[in-house]
């Protein structure tokens, strides 16, 4: 606790917005007072990354285990060893460069993200948390600062298409999901085997817990809360879970000309009254939760046909499953209401179910600290979207940032986040990664 | 008016429901007072009928232009020309069987129906219509009760694939309809040919104003307004005009997890509230029209990502245009303010519009006289689907009958109407037929 509040009376004045512009940073040569990171490097960096999967339009076409992944992950792990980190690769692919730690026994800090990308993604999710981990790593490296604990950079396989890699050490693949063929043509198995891993050799991979001593992950926002709102700095505070529930509706086919109007069982018209009850229980409860209708259909589904039957899906996000069983609930209540009313049953069936993974409360205030002593405005939010570090928080304490993304944009050609943006959530999670090193394993102290 | 009156007070009584049973029914004959049609040979000729195009459900596949269709023409020709009808064919095929009349010059009423199927269709859509126009001028026939006009019983052709027969009558097929592939694999012209017609004199079938006195014709009601109202016969008010719209509704496609309740522009959501507001302005007005959304889709359409488009059918029919554009309006209204609500702007472009045909009142009031004498319940009501009818509207007067279909079913292999119903049905055409001959065509008197 002592060098947080003395990193915030040192750093507080002096750096403030001007932190935030490269050009103007002074630099910092203080071994205890952490350096400001090398911007115009990173920029670089992230510029040159885009190049791997390049499409027409500015996006990249860089899915897990195509020939632009490999280029990618080459181009990170040949970064990590000029920057002098000790660089192996685990059977399952993952990449893990180190910075030695001076206390002997200390199990690793592991701070990343991933660099595949959707098809017709932008080059921001998932490179960003990547060689931000790494600009971060070899800032500290550079400075004199040596960790504690080593700090592993980390670039996790195939996230897009599954989370292969953290899921891998999280113990989580099915051997199954080895068969499933990816975006990029290959199965998830003979991806492995491309990026140099052994199928076989899986178990090698997983991490217990208590052998990595947390994990920090920086990654672009997917939403435009933070755009919106005019914060700079997204606390997560966890990986949402999620529910998905398959939803029939049935009604009764019928002529739309000879079929009076109060003698209909329009299944539609059912259908329509739960879309809308969705949204309405969701909205009514206080939280940051999310329900979705996204997918409907109907059938026999011509103009002049009562539908005899409407199938829709319903997903419930939520920081606390217990949260998305309460919508739930009110949204099942609802649709027996409307059911009935409308003559019109409707039935209600999970089919995807997936953990809420909150974060490390310690690493939320690490993270506003930080944001704290750099000026940056700041605020707690929930990740919305998948990300590693769900499966990390298997066998260790989790940490995230968000940093803006312009118009919420993601997974498109256009996803973009500004300079500054970049810069400002790549100096927090150095700081932070610095404080969860010297307040983790301290002993009973 | 002196007849109806007189047949009133001459059958009710001795009539009523006694009539409906053909085994209870005393043969009729006097000249001047309509007998009882021949139930047992009806039910006879439409279960010979039933064998054309018959399906191991029981259904019927008789589409325009199959063998089946070809059969059952024939069958229906040959039954015309034992009865002693003159039977001529027309160019596009429609089959008229004349019963002289006894005034020269006057011009014929026709009676009659078609006998195509939808695939997988009944046996009673269609020719209960035809057989029974049949059934009811060969009674008249055998009774010695010869009409004032001429009347021809008409098989029209390919009602069901776009009412190609009476459209032509009507001089409203437009010639690339031609080309139009039907369910029976045919275009609409190769059909024509192989009914014996000949597509490039279309123009010869053509019936202008005042060459047809009027028209009647019984059809199975297709929906199941008769049965749960405990009627017997449907006084049809007319053919119900029909319009049709696609409507877009524009959302913002974004990503289910990251995009706040208050943020989102879910163009479902607005889709669910225009479906809602669909059946409520239709059912907040009063009338018989209806208002059906029958189809939707959205865009992307996957669970997890809110719906950027949603697309969607009005269609709103009723008995006169006038109704349906004060339907529209208000749905219109409605639109506009979910469009402005819900931040997702929906437009509405018609696609089809079908005019209304309402029945001449003269008809609808000699149906019900004749349901009257013959101690039937009746009520009127309006046609909501399209029938041949409608084209011949264009050309001349219109009535038509509705008989019960049970459980409202129809364009169904389980199509059925009761014997009792259809006896009642035919019945009654037959007296109202004889009604119009007295009383149409009488000079200035």
């Amino acid at each position: 606790m002592m060098d947080r509040r003395r990193f915030s009376r040192t750093l507080l004045g002096a750096v403030g917005a001007a932190a935030l512009s490269p050009r103007l940073a002074t630099p910092v040569t203080l071994s205890q007072d952490p350096p400001l990171i090398n911007g115009p490097r990173l920029h670089g960096w992230l510029k040159e990354f885009s190049q791997f999967g390049i499409r027409p339009d500015g996006g990249v076409d860089r899915v897990a285990f195509s020939d632009a992944d490999i280029q990618g992950r080459a181009f990170a792990s040949s970064l990590m060893k000029e920057a002098g980190f000790q660089v192996r690769f685990d059977q399952v692919g993952n990449i893990l460069g180190r910075l030695d730690g001076s206390e002997p026994g200390l199990p690793p800090l592991m701070v990343g993200s991933h660099i595949d990308s959707v098809p017709a993604g932008g080059n921001y999710d998932g490179p960003l948390g990547t060689l931000g981990a790494l600009e971060a790593a070899l800032t500290l490296k550079e400075s004199g600062i040596q960790p504690r604990h080593p700090v592993d950079v980390v670039v996790f396989v195939n996230e897009e298409g599954g989370k292969t890699g953290s899921r891998t050490m999280a113990g989580e693949l099915r051997p199954e999901e080895l068969e499933l063929e990816t975006a990029s043509g290959f199965t998830i198995g003979e991806g492995i085997r491309r990026l140099g891993g052994d199928p076989h050799r899986l178990a090698e991979v997983r991490v217990e817990p208590g052998q990595v001593a947390g994990f920090l992950e920086l990654h672009v926002e997917q939403g435009a809360v933070l755009e919106r709102t005019g914060v700079q700095v997204g606390v997560v505070e966890g990986i949402v879970g999620i529910r998905r529930w398959n939803v029939t509706v049935t009604g009764s086919a019928n002529h739309a000309g000879t079929t009076p109007m109060d003698q209909r069982k329009d299944a539609l018209l059912g259908a329509a009254r739960l879309v809308e009850a969705v949204n309405g229980v969701a909205r009514s409860m206080e939280g940051s939760h999310v329900a979705t209708v996204g997918k409907i259909q109907v059938t026999p589904g011509a103009p002049n046909v009562i539908p005899g039957e409407a199938t829709l899906t319903i997903e419930i996000r939520a920081l606390e499953m217990g949260k998305i069983q309460e919508v739930f609930e009110g949204v099942r209540h609802e649709a027996d209401r409307i059911g009935e009313e409308n003559r019109t049953p409707i039935v209600t069936e999970e089919f995807y179910l997936s953990a809420a993974a909150p974060t490390d409360e310690r690493f939320r205030r690490w993270v506003e600290a930080s944001a704290e002593e750099l000026g940056l405005s700041h605020g707690r939010m929930p990740g919305g979207a998948g990300h590693d570090a769900q499966a990390v928080a298997h066998f260790a304490p989790i940490g995230m940032v968000f940093v803006p993304s312009v118009g919420g944009l993601s997974h498109h050609p256009n996803e973009y986040s500004r300079p500054d943006d970049i810069e400002a959530g790549v100096n927090v999670l150095m700081r932070a990664l610095l404080k969860a090193d010297a307040e983790l394993n301290r002993g009973s102290s």
